[in-house]
């Protein structure tokens, strides 16, 4: 998408270790204008789905998900980091390895939150190692419901979170996938 | 808002200690119809003043946040629970003492992101002790930025915070709150 990739070239940041700072207008600071077109461009290349939840994970997906549920016109569900005195014991949980933070945790969802009737469709602003996407997959699969994609902000097709879960047939749609970042050589987008 | 108090006395649950269940519509699935409701009736409240950025807190603010900010045409910057890998080390911080988790964490926002020229609008879905609100505000005048008021979804007006906040001249407009709950009587608002 052509918007996004401009965007992450004038604003994102490349830095040692892989790591990208798009924080100026995605995961700190979020650009709702901006969000409301990938919203659109999500509904687009998931036309063919009657999707009826979307499901993100805490707390960068969040944004991205509520206002692409704006264009669905169904409810959003995250799966949360850790357990609090609000959830009662009925959870799904998946064991997610964080990238960012350096450590493994747990993610769960409510099973009143996702059944056997859900039709859902991930949406999340990065995928990397597919650590996390893998594990709302489980949470998906888990509750019974139907996984019918994930819809992802930032691809990073260097990493090989898309190309395992791809193989494992789960359909995603990336609007930006970055093939290459340097620090001096900047970014490079696959098409 | 009737809407919302009509919503919160059919879906809302009521527990022992004071926590009410909301996570149906509210804080972990979330209905993004009545999300937009009550985005419109924060712009409606907040109509005489020139906000140009929505601060929140993660995780359960951004949804609410987000929905709100489309009605502003402003960005939404949330603050962070714990330092991550992403943060450069120029933040604001803040203490906030969490009600549902029982303990205290640090909330941070990138200096990037919060400066003299912005005019807040703090939004968030709960008010109880008023640690979060606090906290936030901070945030906002030790970027030396315009505090101009606070929207919340549910005031818990029983507990201090609301009272302390407004003593202290802040403009707090909560779209429901509650003067009392109990599992047995239920839900009383304020009106």
């Amino acid at each position: 998408m052509k918007l996004l990739e401009d965007r992450i070239r004038k604003d994102g940041k490349v830095r040692a270790g892989n790591i990208l700072k798009v924080d100026s207008f995605l995961n700190h600071q979020m650009d709702i204008e901006l969000f409301e077109e990938l919203g659109k461009e999500f509904k687009r290349r998931f036309a063919d789905c009657e999707v009826n939840k979307i499901l993100t994970i805490e707390a960068s997906g969040i944004g991205i998900a509520c206002i692409t549920a704006q264009y669905f016109k169904v409810p959003v569900v995250f799966a949360k980091k850790s357990k609090t005195k609000n959830i009662a014991g009925d959870v799904y949980t998946a064991k997610v390895e964080s990238f960012t933070h350096g450590r493994e945790y747990e993610i769960i969802v409510s099973k009143d939150f996702l059944g056997p009737k859900d039709k859902v469709l991930i949406i999340d602003d990065f995928l990397a190692n597919g650590s996390a996407l893998m594990g709302l997959s489980k949470l998906v699969l888990d509750a019974g419901a139907t996984l019918l994609g994930a819809g992802i902000v930032i691809e990073k097709g260097f990493q090989d979170g898309g190309r395992l879960l791809r193989e494992k047939g789960l359909r995603i749609e990336s609007l930006a996938i970055i093939d290459s970042m340097d620090t001096t050589y900047g970014i490079e987008f696959r098409h």
